[in-house]
């Protein structure tokens, strides 16, 4: 059966609904090349507008999946649980998440993305370990969950090829912030990773793709309903995005910070974040109730195990785990500037989206796919939502390479904070969920 | 200045204006192809749903215009006025109208389109004469303007390119039916023909683009606009297109219809629209008033000047002009078939659409842009609406050159009829104006 890609964007421009055999063939004749990116960009635009029903949704998630292959990871026999996040600033949760779960007993099969614009990248984080290797072939990949019940690695290529093209030519073409293309993108590459639980971590305010709740609600709820069309139980939190996470933002300065967090010593909203979806992994791979599930967690942590796990992860993907014990092991530009607060007062707000932007014109972040990340520059947060400042004490470390991204990202920077005065409440961490 | 094309994508999609700058950047980046057609469909999608306001919509034009060369007819000493059509079936109006009025001293810079789908088009007519050349260089068109006040061209290659390049990508992407992308074509394209006035034939109905009159107004009071802010005065008027216009439907077809009402004996619609947006060329190329104007036109074809003007201008243009008087000089497909009706009754619909439809698929039209067109094979409809019809008595004839697609045709143009009992009256010809 072949369609005509004019009509097929014409009915959709139009708000009719597509059938089953029409997604398939759109994607399926994009992935070989015939149908060219030119009618494929204003049809996904024509999806922005128009969205799609659930079975339009679940078609092209499975279109999707169908453009490659699904992994088969059968041979680990313990239950498989990722965690994926839409993205956000300073959100290294993954890095301590991994290990801890995975020294609980749950299999990790970690495949993470890298970031673009003001949002980091988990495998931009893990390869500022010397030696870091994040592309696994889907051999290795599947040995070492077997062998030690984690990868962090990235997407392989193998897995939902139509995705990787879709997310570039979205990316160039102003057609992103659409609902059904973003939960079909997430859940296609997540449902390829053969998992028994999905826990999402969807991000809401400043520094987030949702902007308010009710987008992220929606947002969320789509890709529990995917999930649950494919018999996958998913559960996604709601979590507040509107200052960044923790004190750390750039590569190394987050792996060291997500060290901290293994070792019983990180900053108190990482640790509350990394141990909820840590509860609700646990609780997705089988274990009784929340308080046995944290009991673990807290072990996992107070034993050193979880960290141990972390060392196991690096060594079996070719990093150093010396990086555990010697963080200066980890790359770190040799400058540090401290900039200071004008005022006296308390911080009403420390915004992420303009953190985020002013570590991407350190080079901790890239602007355009081809830019390349300084891994040992990013910004120390001195002063978070709520923190009484006096004048002249230290809102943020910037570590730069050079002065002229320096003044870049002060450029930048100074708006980030707002002052108040009289006590000032964060918003809270966790704001919704979605089962 | 330079522009990020994603950037202003988004920008559109979220409704926001933009800039005289950012849409002269925008379209000149397209032609020079430092935009491509993957970025430029999906910015045309996104006009498609939030529009342009009238600033924009000038600036635009105003780029699409800059793009290109615009035509110096200043050696033509007589005024210039055009008539465009939205494009309907059976629409030869251009065939008549264009040498009559040049018959009473306008001179017509006529530069027409083809065909595409179920619209004929001026240009495909024109060159089923035997010989008759449409694409002539800038400085012949100049040229016979001067000479003969009339010439039947093909858009010029020198003149608006970006919109013959967006045209054809909104062919292929379902970006057409967009007012404003209609508008600015249509105008950018006149406006550089050095007019002093234009009417506009803005089709209404089921063989139309616009299907309702208030559409089409919309349509018709934005192209008006576009013109005033030129200083161009343009008359719209808003005319039927439920059913096919006279009775022939095919190049030969309409050429033969278009000389006879040039010899005075064309069918009583034809002779309408041809008269009545005569008038309008007239009044807007000087003339006092209507009745005046129409003696003028009466005389030409009374005379024979009308029809020694199309003589001049086929021969002007390498046609034979032996045509004029004798048909049979016209390529015509060898055989025909009568369709009768099976009921008896009052015709209450000849779809135009449908009649369209069938005589693209008996080879008089394209379905895509590389289709060859059979100048030689077309429609006579005998039963148009108000038409009392005895069971038996003939519906249509049908010349056709291949039995497959003679088979095609009928299953679709069975369709097209309707029947009532007692008196059906066909929609007025004329259903608006707006100046």
């Amino acid at each position: 059966m072949t369609f005509h890609m004019p009509e097929l964007i014409a009915n959709k421009r139009e708000g009719k609904a597509l059938t089953q055999e029409q997604l398939f063939w759109i994607v399926d004749s994009y992935t070989n090349d015939e149908v060219p990116d030119y009618q494929m960009a204003p049809f996904l635009m024509a999806v922005l507008f128009q969205g799609m029903d659930d079975t339009e949704l679940g078609c092209w998630t499975d279109a999707m999946l169908s453009s490659g292959q699904v992994l088969d990871l059968s041979s680990s026999p313990l239950p498989k649980v990722d965690k994926h996040s839409t993205g956000g600033v300073g959100d290294k949760i993954s890095l301590p998440l991994a290990p801890l779960v995975a020294a609980c007993g749950i299999a990790v099969p970690m495949m993470s993305g890298r970031g673009l614009g003001h949002t980091g990248g988990t495998l931009d984080k893990l390869e500022s370990i010397p030696g870091f290797r994040t592309e696994l072939s889907v051999e290795d990949f599947t040995a070492q969950l077997e062998d030690i019940g984690i990868v962090l690695a990235g997407q392989s290529a193998q897995l939902v090829p139509a995705d990787r093209r879709l997310y570039a030519l979205r990316d160039t073409t102003g057609t992103v912030p659409s609902i059904p293309l973003i939960a079909s993108s997430m859940m296609s590459k997540k449902l390829a990773e053969d998992l028994d639980a999905l826990v999402l971590d969807v991000k809401v305010g400043s520094g987030a793709f949702m902007k308010d709740t009710d987008q992220a609600q929606v947002l969320a709820a789509t890709m529990v309903s995917i999930g649950a069309s494919y018999g996958i139980p998913v559960v996604a939190l709601l979590t507040s995005m509107d200052q960044p996470l923790g004190h750390e933002v750039g590569n190394a300065n987050e792996v060291a910070e997500s060290i901290a967090v293994l070792r019983g010593e990180g900053p108190a909203d990482v640790v509350e974040l990394t141990m909820t979806i840590g509860e609700e992994m646990l609780l997705a791979g089988g274990s009784g109730d929340r308080a046995e599930a944290r009991k673990a967690l807290d072990g996992a942590i107070a034993s050193g195990a979880a960290l141990e796990k972390f060392a196991e992860v690096i060594a079996a993907q070719g990093g150093d785990p010396g990086v555990i014990d010697d963080e200066s092991l980890l790359p770190r530009a040799p400058k540090t500037m401290v900039v200071n607060s004008q005022v006296e007062g308390t911080v009403a707000r420390c915004d992420a989206l303009t953190v985020g932007q002013a570590a991407v014109r350190l080079g901790a972040g890239r602007e355009s796919k081809e830019d390349e990340i300084d891994p040992g520059v990013g910004i120390t947060i001195h002063a978070k939502v709520g923190d009484e400042i006096a004048a002249g004490a230290p809102l943020a470390t910037v570590r730069y390479r050079s002065v002229h991204r320096l003044e870049e990202c002060l450029g930048v920077l100074d708006t980030a904070w707002e002052f108040a005065v009289g006590p000032q409440e964060p918003e809270p961490l966790i704001l919704g969920e979605v089962r």
